[in-house]
């Protein structure tokens, strides 16, 4: 049984990808793959599904119905450097642990974002939350010099304000109130596998940031490499699955009355519940 | 503004709901309601949602893409009594505060849940988890029966260990063993909004068993009436929705092809979005 | 029962402290109070606390005995302003809910933290992650106006790259990067009365950043008007207590052997208990 | 750096320690061990740590100040057989993973814990939620027999309940109402470091139920093996250390007004601290 399980492990351990200008993801360790969420999971069945054997089909089952706890079983542990930005926004998703290189204790490398000027965009006119639409060659360019230089130039201030390579100035934790948003940071981030595609779900949808929506990508390719029955299952039942809503279920039964719902590459048991819903 | 939260909230304070032989729910106390959801979203979206003026609106957008916060800005608080075997499963939802009666300190008193004969069914052939299927009103009567008399003489045992009405015999936390898991037990639960939503859905689900659904049904009518526009919401775009997988919505796709969708009743966005999907 | 709750509550609830130059707390809503901690704490407990007749001595026990629960089931939803640097250090408590304004959706007004001259320190030699020691008063004048006109430029580089009054510039979610962290955000934080002693004890601490440890006093401020007995208790056992590790123990019983303990001020149940431990 | 931390995880996988005349726990899998503690908290403290070389050092620093999240680097998977009274006890503790062995699809084998004479006593006098004082052999004979009586008599009634091997009865998810709660059950349990070393503060603790005092020292005995510098900066700076309130501060100061306070064995940090609070 462990044998199983460690065998696949040394493959995504040490793995690191490159994200944005300075940032990275680098896998530190896991816990478990997909055959330690079959485990879990006949566990909590028993005898009962002695008949399940196959452990892609009960993983898709477990993902499908939301049985969230096997998946929850297995474990990684990231190390990651980010835009503070972004930070701000991945540290919302709070089952997770956390331990990130404190600006109280250390002095920040002068390391900021700059973005690459085919992602420079104007203020999204349909979504409010958004970056939309298109900038000219020229505007995008003086858009990240400006960028560059007020970043710089509130580094420099940093320093400053540290007092030069003898820091006769003030303390770090007071200094670092002029550095830039775009600074980057790093930290290790532990998390169960629910809960990292439940962050992956979440910001790898196209109206998330840019900038984290990066991350989430290669999130995504990390797990497909550890767990890939499991990433499977949630592309299926999660990512490229879509809710309709009880009045669009409506309008589908009225659409589709007298239709006959046959599926094509559908399990008997996806059909039966299709048919089920729309009749 | 707490004008509006105040009024509501006398409106369930005080509810009390029977459930099952002995079990109740009673509201202890709530924060907020439907009005505590938009504010706290608009602090969120600021100046970014002046033109969103209609709440009920806004609750829906955010049920609709779980926009999850807003909803944990609301709190409940329920004394609930309920059978140990059902309490088993309710505490399984880790995102709640709990007190329960002890029975190290305190000694149960003699109420144990037996089922009315139409809840009596044998286990279902379909579903591995499901009471299904019918048993003759015989047999359930003897059922009923024969779970009262168990239940009778293992607290006639309970309470021979405790050495009768003097306690001469045994200490409460050993003498507990004996007693039935459909032994009733009591305790506080505290919950926010978003959470306990998510604890209806998953429990008023036709395969949960019986005797939780019942408690999720009521949960479900304190809330319509703690937070109406939430709990429209909610069955709107959670409770009477359905995901359909990637296959599935492939199915949709071939079957709809060349059928303009109209949308009696959906909002433009919601029918730009089904066809957009579906295209 | 529910008079005691309600009475007490129109105390705290739209209260607000001013922190910093631009920051603040307001007491948005409450739910509980001292009287809750006890009216859960019976039921856990039970007939076996009939005796235990005064709250104010059962609340002291359950803090003494870190019984953490009954205070878990007061909650407080608090309207903050803070500076981002603090609010990353804030955030890191998991257990409590947010809402923050998006800089995605709306766009920063022109206010930043600038520390007063007493506060402007240098790095302490003894800690490595405070400030300590002193400045001249000349050179902390000279922080606070480089602060200033470094985040005074970083401002006016934001809003020329959100282009204008007009907005024809970059989205504000690129934007932003430029912004000092000592910009101020807001938030909805909820959270129950547990976790935020939790959240005072540790920012209240003499080696917590300055700009953190005065939030931390003014919620404590708030704590102590809104559940006086549990604050007291909390001051007690927790605050004012101190932990000595087994080798220091070692060191105290072996100063303390042949002293007898004698306790004024102490009840018979914490005398015994010292001399329980030192003997 | 992964060498190191693999290296000796070999030495806990597969540990199986017995618990009780059922019971047992099983270590599936691990992540991390003290390696990663230091390592987590270097991305921390960054190049402010550099003087501190000594990995000990460090953890016990970081125990005693309650830096706590660098613990949560480290995780565990374990097997675990357990009486469901304990396992009450036990899913109390939120800040884990559970699957458990569901009685709605299995039927519960026949196991129940019968307590060993010496571990037959009657409600203690001075403690409301404990065992104390002793009862006679013959008594507590008696007790047990009454207890596999009850126990056997309820199970039998189970069986029946199911309409024996045809399953002819009713369904499982009712029947097992009728089982008593000294019956076992089994899950997997998956705990970050620092929680397990919460739990087992609590309870290992002498007024903790002695059932599940046996399985919190079983655990550790684990950690002691998994993370053995961990587990002693836990002992040294939690277990078998002592807080004492304000008040009994105050009574130590008196007590020790005009001793100078040497201490023999304590570092010269804890001895300062020491003269600190007690001056």
């Amino acid at each position: 049984m462990q044998g199983k399980e460690s065998q696949d492990k040394t493959t995504v351990i040490g793995l690191q990808c490159k994200v944005l200008d300075y940032g990275f993801i680098r896998v530190v360790d896991t816990m478990g793959n997909d055959f330690s969420i079959v485990q879990a999971a006949r566990v909590s069945y028993g005898d009962g599904t002695k008949t399940v054997n196959e452990d892609k089909g009960l993983i898709n089952y477990l993902m499908k119905h939301r049985h969230t706890s096997p998946f929850e079983m297995c474990e990684i542990k990231l190390h990651i450097k980010l835009p503070i930005f972004i930070a701000r926004q991945w540290i919302r998703h709070r089952t997770a642990n956390v331990n990130e290189c404190s600006a109280r204790y250390s002095i920040l490398p002068e390391e900021y974002y700059i973005p690459e000027i085919e992602n420079i965009a104007p203020q999204s006119a349909q979504n409010k939350q958004c970056r939309g639409g298109e900038i000219s060659t020229k505007e995008a360019q003086s858009t990240q010099k400006l960028m560059e230089e007020s970043s710089k130039q509130a580094y420099q201030n940093y320093k400053i304000l540290l007092g030069g390579e003898n820091e006769t100035g003030i303390a770090r934790e007071i200094a670092r109130g002029v550095l830039p948003l775009n600074m980057y940071t790093e930290w290790y981030w532990k998390i169960d596998l629910h809960n990292l595609l439940h962050f992956i779900k979440l910001r790898i949808h196209p109206h998330a940031q840019y900038e984290i929506r990066v991350y989430a990508e290669k999130l995504a390719e990390i797990v497909k490499q550890w767990c890939p029955m499991a990433y499977g299952a949630f592309e299926e039942h999660v990512l490229h699955a879509h809710t309709f809503s009880r009045k669009q279920i409506e309008v589908l039964k009225k659409l589709l009355s007298g239709v006959e719902i046959q599926g094509e590459g559908l399990s008997k048991r996806e059909l039966e519940e299709m048919r089920g819903v729309l009749k």
